[in-house]
């Protein structure tokens, strides 16, 4: 019976993962030929020998493509009588070792209150979308930057009007147009408050040793509580197309007062390679 | 016949890779089941329909895993009569379009004289190697960086010691200690002059964003007119045991002084995944 079997133990794990060959963070369906980042974590827990299946409960749902630094989530492990409940570092250890092959990696783990919420409780997410400057064509994009950037055709961008851009986005807004339109869409609230937006300059792999080649990485940072589905490489289309003159500084805050998502051309949406989930605050 | 046809073109090019799933550089038997670059290079280069066959004579052999930022060769084209001669940047992208799928990119072509020779005409070549120090195992390697580096087992590493140790092998050496053996072994120099070997701290990929997880990227940069066969990654290897506390600084000196690849034990030379061909000098 559960009483004799010991309250189960929660989790708080951060985990990392190169996002390219999955279908998400998302669970999908074990006969999907493209399976979700957390089939394998769940896959990995059951290894550990529970005497009930482990449910990962996601932090930030990623898309097809996308990367993480470190996303989060919550679990809880109910282990056979006498068994004592593991230590964050026991479970680190474990998952990764059954995680091997695959390049997901659980960065740590430490025991949660049962009231604990990877979702809910998060106080903030940053996100970084990286771009690729510099390259006339795809084929320019250095081997090792693959799937891990952006190299948006046709020149340079106008970083100071996509400065000048993005401070129309900080703040509290209906981010309607900005959202991709889902099941979800008439549930949830499209008033976010985006605390952060920043474009520097960054360094790219290896890219101090190639300098010359005039190729210039650029990193676009987010930081929300919460953002809408498809928000970051929405908002990062638009202001790329700032950058390419396509679109006025001031336009930005005219597609905010529309409201609508189809204001947005769909092909302004930046592709999932560039994005990376840094991490979640709680 | 041959003088109707025109004399060939003779290109230098330049190539990326990624050398984690190639058996090496040099061309393989088509039926194993990992190839070299130069098997994608020339079956790239045969649907430019050329009139005779296309050989690339690479600058410098790597091995399997190893990776480059740009390694170099040179290649003679046919072409039928009546065809001008291709152009550096139509060569670039017609060896590109052919090669998408894989992660070889070839950087730049030019014309070069008849008696131009990729290998032998090299003034130097320049070899990067990555250290990833603070992983306790190697489960701690991001995601981002597996493949491409090396996280020696045990702890910091003694950098001052390193940096004394590497001068011992700055200079005009008999290397023989530090070559593989190889079928090759009895008809080569074993003297060789190295002209420049530095330990640096280096980035890592996206590390400025994670800097606070104890991570540090070191590069070990070599620069020789040529090396023996699996040299750098003997040095590499001589050069950590030194940092690991292993061997004295001086030792490397005995080291080279007994000259016999025998003295080195061969669990000492450091794995390819850390190794980058950074360039090759004309």
């Amino acid at each position: 019976c559960r009483a004799m079997a010991g309250a189960p133990a929660r989790y708080l794990v951060f985990f990392q993962y190169f996002g390219t060959r999955y279908s998400g963070v998302t669970e999908t369906r074990s006969d999907q030929a493209l399976l979700g980042v957390q089939n394998y974590l769940e896959k990995a827990a059951q290894k550990l020998r529970p005497s009930a299946p482990i449910k990962f409960h996601i932090s930030s749902r990623t898309d097809s493509g996308v990367h993480a630094l470190a996303n989060a989530a919550h679990l809880d492990i109910q282990r056979a009588p006498g068994k004592a409940a593991f230590s964050g570092q026991q479970l680190v250890q474990g998952l990764n070792y059954h995680l091997k092959p695959e390049p997901i990696r659980i960065l740590s783990a430490q025991r949660v209150p049962s009231t604990f919420h990877a979702r809910f409780c998060a106080l903030s997410r940053t996100y970084i979308y990286r771009l690729l400057l510099g390259c006339a064509h795809f084929s320019q994009i250095p081997v090792f930057e693959r799937d891990l950037c952006w190299a948006p055709a046709g020149g340079p961008l106008d970083i100071p009007a996509m400065r000048e851009a993005a401070k129309f986005l900080l703040g509290t807004h209906d981010f309607s147009t900005f959202r991709s339109l889902s099941s979800e869409t008439p549930f949830q609230c499209p008033v976010r408050t985006l605390l952060q937006l920043e474009i520097q300059p960054a360094p790219g792999f290896l890219s101090h040793h190639y300098g010359h080649r005039g190729l210039e990485f650029w990193e676009v940072k987010f930081k929300s509580r919460a953002f809408l589905y498809r928000q970051v490489r929405r908002m990062v289309g638009a202001l790329v197309a700032v950058g390419q003159g396509k679109l006025a500084p001031r336009e930005i805050q005219e597609l905010l007062e529309v409201k609508d998502a189809r204001a947005l051309p769909p092909h302004a949406m930046a592709p999932a390679s560039g994005l990376f989930l840094k991490c979640v605050e709680y």
